[in-house]
């Protein structure tokens, strides 16, 4: 089998891009980025995904966002808003995050010997965010066709992102046919150390109109 | 004046960026990563070389890349070539590791407010390793451009590599001429707690042969 990295962080949209790759028949080595962020539950999350949907390995990459902060994901000092959708960027943004976490993946890529790269970016739900958009992902896969030993051997590299131009629904709709189980991920930007969901933040906002607009029952453990 | 993140490592090479950058009038956040390579005295050496040339600041972030090894710097189990340069990359190449130090650098740019990234890559010297060329370098900044808040608010992020065509003799009479004092500064791949460096390795091999073609005396402490 064809070996693939697979940026996971626990979430609905990268479980639903492993379950995509694992289709397609690559064989998954998933990584996820503990990078300070607050909802840690999520890389719990992430393991049981990477578990139940087959993938070859899990490794968790440390990285101290912390040291730099300026996200109110990785600075204690920042709230996360609980009161609905803002304009333009908003404070959950972590600077240069997907540059970062794809990088990473770029090296774990080169060391298991692998050229294709899987990441669930969406640009629907996140078009707030510059490094969620079409053209950021045909850059990077650009830059990283010039980084790596592999460029240098003549295999190309190739950055997947199926799911960036779904709806949430779409997304639930594809994960569901799938077998992916929903109830294993954690999207909340503060979730609970058992991984319950806030309800209210940005982010649970938007998975929760997806659970409705798709028609699905929404699976998630909530706090009282 | 103008901020500006530079990526210090504590070598000679990033000592001179950082002298370059200063006298071009910026001033000058200083980014080092602690990504779990043997020559650790780097670090400290790093802070030493930030105070001594004047910059704003100086952080640390670390990033475990010995979650993924790859690399004789990062990976334990490999050796560090003691016997002469190799052809082609050499195992003391780390995967990605370029793009991921640009992409840390970009988070830090943006978190300051700065617009300008300082990086002290050769492409005389490493002409082995694939993230050092100026095609690569040209191609980041691209990236870049697309990556973060900056680019959405229509300011233009550069990349600035000012040695990077510059043979290793050519940059140490460029700091010497700024007054880089590079006794402060580790380049050994193994260098010992305190900074003495080995000698022999590939990068002691090419900064003792920079001195000699400099016609400056080598200043670096050296195991008996």
């Amino acid at each position: 089998m064809t070996p693939a990295v697979v940026l996971l962080s626990g979430g609905l949209d990268s479980a639903t891009t492993l379950a995509i790759a694992q289709k397609d028949g690559y064989a998954c080595h998933c990584l996820s980025i503990d990078y300070g962020q607050r909802h840690r539950a999520e890389l719990e999350a992430a393991a049981r995904v990477a578990t139940s949907l087959g993938a070859v390995e899990h490794r968790v990459m440390t990285l101290d966002l912390t040291a730099i902060g300026g996200s109110a994901l990785t600075d204690a000092s920042i709230a996360v808003p609980v009161d609905g959708l803002q304009s333009g960027i908003p404070v959950t943004y972590v600077p240069a995050r997907n540059t970062i976490f794809l990088s990473l993946a770029l090296a774990f890529a080169e060391v298991r010997g692998a050229t294709d790269i899987f990441f669930g970016a969406n640009a629907v739900d996140y078009s707030g965010y510059p490094d969620c958009r079409p053209e950021f992902m045909q850059a990077f896969e650009a830059l990283a066709n010039l980084a790596t030993r592999a460029a240098d051997d003549g295999r190309k590299l190739t950055l997947h992102t199926p799911i960036i131009t779904l709806s949430k629904a779409d997304i639930i709709r594809r994960g569901r046919d799938l077998g992916v189980d929903y109830a294993a991920t954690v999207s909340c930007y503060q979730a609970t150390a058992d991984g319950a969901a806030c309800g209210q933040c940005d982010s649970c906002r938007l998975r929760r109109a997806g659970f409705e607009a798709a028609g699905v029952a929404d699976p998630t453990h909530y706090v009282a």
